[in-house]
């Protein structure tokens, strides 16, 4: 008998599960796998899409990992433009329909759930004239919309957080006035505020216009429907194209609608090995994950956390064992030449988890002072007053700054103290730290300051 | 009654640590620190002298983190150009001999000893013609030495080590046509040797003649005592420059002659506290370090940890209790723009320990694939076979690879396993890492080979 799994959503976490069941089971007469996509993409770098509209990448073709095509090779039943409408867990199958409205269905023994995130989008006049950033098809929209703008044109990004910071460079490097508008104290606002303010500061020298702790009420068209004002609780702005990047949440109406429960964030809840129930999978965004530090469950919707959720679930349908440990919520993006990354808690949330906060900040730089090249980089560290236990590590720096957040990200994973990752034999040669790493120096200030 | 400190030996691990004690007990009639320098510089990086020669690095001064007058402004009584001849811990001094030959007997204590390490000199004929890059004054006379070459000269380095490799580039960026000759299979003997084939291709690639598994014995000079030809026992080079990078051995002919005791490898032996004995520290390249992967008592002379090491000897001193963790191994370097780092155990060091192991080697990118700027990047990783606990990593490859070891630093130093590493929250977004990041691509391959 040959077991049917299907898969519904084509992209990281979907597409990950199914490739590594395909590669432990080759076999299609053991296993039979029908991936369903709403989209005609699959295997797709959503990350990649303020990149795309900024022109580091040319062509959207760049951004797939894996075509329809490539998975197909590989003896996976790809179907795109085909969306899944209904899950009947207890009939054991799937129903979907295609573009032109044929429906279908698909029996499984085991479904994986891999829906991905919605866009936020606020119910707020002229709305529809904004664009959104989460689909290769949305960044194609972007593009397009771009060649209505007259060089010199004006654009506004609302949302301060990763995609819009990143839709901000992407449009002023594609030749527009920005104003990205955003509610928090300031950009960045997974940074505690005096870290974001330093991202405030380097975006408006950058030629960027900052509107913090201000809130979108609506958007005034023209008679074509295109965005020409963007109007907040604090003024107006005048613009050619509107982006919106204010966040997502979980897309599991389908997995709702099936009778699964849903986590308080609107995420299947998975255990370690990404089973939500017995025959039920899921990965990616549309799941909740384990937050090693806080110990709660989160919504962190990251192509890195989908593709490894999503390898974790093909190994365990593929008759392996093994599992997805749970995050530390790193992070990490760049706005021009300004490196922004964090992992742990912010300040704010580890004394709102009862921690007595102990803190460091400190500016040093990415190489030895006298080497070329050498750029300043500011790291706040977060730890445990009295155990010295490290909960959170922010960066915000220039070239070869962020990726250190690894370092900082597997001293959290690990429970280190300040004294002990100051204290770690991590790699110095000029061209590449000080004698002591920036995170290091942070690490060890902080260090300092605990008793004993 | 003021507290006599002597600290002999003026860089990292001497000057950290009297810099240390005196920002815990600021008061000279508390503690009184004397400083003790052979050389004109205090408190520089030697590290950083390939780059003085280079010309990346304009002035040797800037390779002076802080100078003997700032010492001295802080409080800390430095004394350059004075040698320490002779340590009598009955008695309870120091014997000195300033540059004019005047001696003189300094009272302590407590006694710091940070005399670092003396460059290897092999007793072949000719021997005095090479030139060595250890410290400062020694980068300078290459320099000079550079001066009275013609343009297209032609340039020996011995050592396929660090050193070696970082002085076959600064000569071959000063116009030289440059051969290095080492006695190992493959340049950088710190990383197994396939991964030592990397490096011998792209050196060859940059147009550097890379000679290996040759012993050199003798250098032909000039009247004028120049180098003139290098003899090996594989045939020989005319050259015009000699430089000789083939390693350091700990500097403690002053311990030993006091009796204190050494390790195997020459180095003094101290606990975890910096302590030699009642009243008697060291700190640096003078002393041997506990690795904590081998277990092993190993020599290791690298600025980061003497700067460590020197600030755990002066916290003691203090007053204060803090440890020296140990080392895992770690050490990172370029030869233009290729970039190598390794940490924890070789394959074959590993396996002489009794390991059972098993390795992988994945080739990558530093970003996304499709992002600009991505390049390909190496990595190795060596485990235990059955547990998978990690036991040493090598990186070899372009822009942005190499710092990438420190997580694997931090992964061995936590003891982790392949699988797990594979599976943590490093940080991913397109400029900065693919999806998942090299050292977990190679991490994960390995343990895939895992049983189980």
């Amino acid at each position: 008998m040959t077991q049917r799994v299907v898969v519904v959503g084509g992209d990281a976490g979907g597409m990950s599960a199914a490739a590594q069941l395909r590669r432990l089971r080759p076999d299609p007469d053991d296993v039979s796998i029908v991936a369903l996509e709403r989209q005609r993409w699959t295997s797709y770098s959503a990350c990649g899409i303020p990149y795309l509209v900024a022109g580091d990448v040319e062509d959207a073709d760049e951004l797939v990992a894996r075509s329809p095509e490539e998975h197909r090779r590989r003896g996976i039943d790809v179907r795109t433009r085909t969306e899944c409408t209904a899950i009947d867990l207890g009939a054991g199958h799937v129903v979907t329909r295609t573009e032109d409205g044929a429906t279908a269905r698909i029996g499984f023994d085991e479904l994986v759930i891999a829906t991905g995130a919605t866009p936020m989008r606020p119910d707020l006049p002229g709305i529809q004239s904004a664009l959104g950033v989460h689909t290769i098809d949305d960044g194609l929209r972007v593009i397009e919309g771009l060649g209505a703008v007259a060089d010199g044109g004006r654009a506004v990004v609302v949302g301060g957080g990763y995609v819009g910071v990143e839709m901000a460079e992407a449009l002023l490097r594609r030749g527009l006035s920005v104003t990205q508008i955003s509610r928090s104290v300031e950009p960045m606002a997974s940074l505690d505020p005096d870290m974001g303010a330093l991202v405030h500061e380097a975006m408006t020298g950058l030629g960027i216009d900052v509107r913090t702790g201000e809130s979108v009420v609506g958007i005034e068209t023209d008679g074509d429907g295109r965005a020409r004002r963007v109007v907040t609780d604090n003024g107006w702005y005048d613009t050619d194209i509107v982006v919106l990047g204010i966040g997502v949440r979980p897309a599991t109406t389908l997995a709702a609608e099936a009778g699964l429960p849903l986590g308080e964030l609107g995420g299947l809840l998975t255990d370690d090995r990404q089973a939500v129930q017995d025959g039920v999978w899921a990965a990616g965004d549309c799941t909740q994950v384990h937050h090693r530090i806080s110990g709660r469950s989160v919504h962190i919707a990251l192509g890195t956390h989908a593709n490894k959720q999503g390898r974790v679930a093909g190994t365990n349908l593929g008759g392996g064992s093994i599992t997805f440990p749970g995050v530390v919520g790193t992070a990490i993006t760049k706005v021009c030449d300004l490196e922004i990354a964090r992992t742990g808690l912010r300040e704010a949330e580890a004394r709102a988890l009862g921690y007595d906060v102990v803190t460091a900040v400190r500016e040093s730089t990415s190489r030895s002072g006298y080497f070329p090249g050498a750029a300043p980089i500011v790291v706040k560290v977060i730890a445990e007053n009295g155990s010295g236990r490290l909960l959170g590590v922010q960066i915000v720096g220039h070239a070869d700054s962020a990726k250190r957040i690894d370092s900082a990200a597997l001293a959290l994973w690990n429970r280190m103290t300040a004294r002990e990752l100051a204290m770690a034999d991590l790699a110095y040669a000029p061209p590449f730290s000080p004698v002591w790493d920036p995170v290091q120096i942070a690490a060890r200030a902080l260090a300092d300051r605990l008793p004993g």
